[in-house]
């Protein structure tokens, strides 16, 4: 019989989180992140199927975020309209409070290639989702898969920024200016397009 | 003493590809790649540190001719018409003749994780290289980072079509297409920034 775990996987990913931080991701055992916190590596595998997935737990809710904001969107809104609201929505899964762990969390991926590599991934896969979304508010397939990969760029680039030492604007904030930004400099681009 | 061997990376190239194409990317040894074309596994080793990076062979090249495009646009050039001329000169990498070897390349990455999160670390990293080669022209930073990602952007995009069966469009007019597109629709998009 499977004992149930209230809550072992935010355990383990915490642990997880400090362990990769201080030790390092390579020099960090899946058998010692369970360890760490009481449970079994069999716990462990139970949830993740490897010590890379800690790290990207919670992806799925990211996504439904980011959807509950395009499926949100006004029925006239554009395609960028529509990925805007999308972005919003996202940032509410990246309350301040936890900045810190974010933080950390990168500091962790940018200490490893094969780690970026499953990040660029997981964003991209992101980003056909969005895409998938927006060709089901009827938006054409050029338009939806640029305007969804263009939300992933401004919310990589706002997401960035608002891990900052120093930043304390909110990631809503942040990425309402970045895709601002965005705006504008495709609309200085007038040798280029019919804009 | 070495030998020279000459041309040696092209033939284990396109061996490779052959290989992984036919039997499979995870079913081929790069010592079979090598012996396929008279080599040896040494000679292998001392041109790809892996099987995979044989796929990724010429990145450096594309880098140069995304660059070349950069440092040639006007001085007046906004950043977004920068990229454009860094697309413009990159899909000269990319002439017609090679679609065929382009798609089967696809074609095996598209089969594969690892490969695809290597392919994205790849745009990722050319990504950075035309931000950085903005950055230098005196493009303020987000301005240089959103202008290269979108760059990247419109290049997936575009690739993607130009490596369509049935396409028959050069990869520079494609992209001009996609750029264009991307400049209309943002172009649209009246309740943000301040464009």
């Amino acid at each position: 019989m499977v004992r149930w775990e209230p809550g072992a996987p935010e355990r383990l990913q915490k642990a997880a989180l400090e362990l990769f931080a201080t030790r390092g991701f390579e020099q960090t055992t899946a058998t010692e992140i369970a360890q760490s916190v009481g449970l079994t590596e069999r716990t462990f595998f139970r949830h993740f199927s490897d010590k890379r997935e800690v790290l990207f737990y919670g992806q799925q809710l990211l996504v439904e975020a980011f959807l509950a904001g395009v499926a949100g969107a006004p029925p006239d809104a554009s395609p960028i309209e529509i990925v805007a609201a999308g972005l919003e929505s996202a940032a509410t899964f990246f309350p301040d409070e936890n900045r810190t762990h974010s933080r950390t969390r990168q500091a962790v991926i940018d200490e490893n290639p094969a780690l970026q590599e499953r990040e660029l991934h997981k964003l991209a896969t992101i980003g056909t989702t969005i895409a998938d979304a927006l060709r089901a508010r009827g938006v054409d397939e050029l338009a939806a898969t640029l305007a969804a990969q263009s939300g992933m760029t401004v919310f990589g680039i706002a997401f960035t920024r608002w891990i900052r030492e120093g930043e304390t604007r909110s990631l809503a904030g942040i990425a309402a200016d970045v895709l601002g930004e965005l705006v504008t400099l495709t609309g200085k681009a007038t040798r280029i397009g019919d804009a």
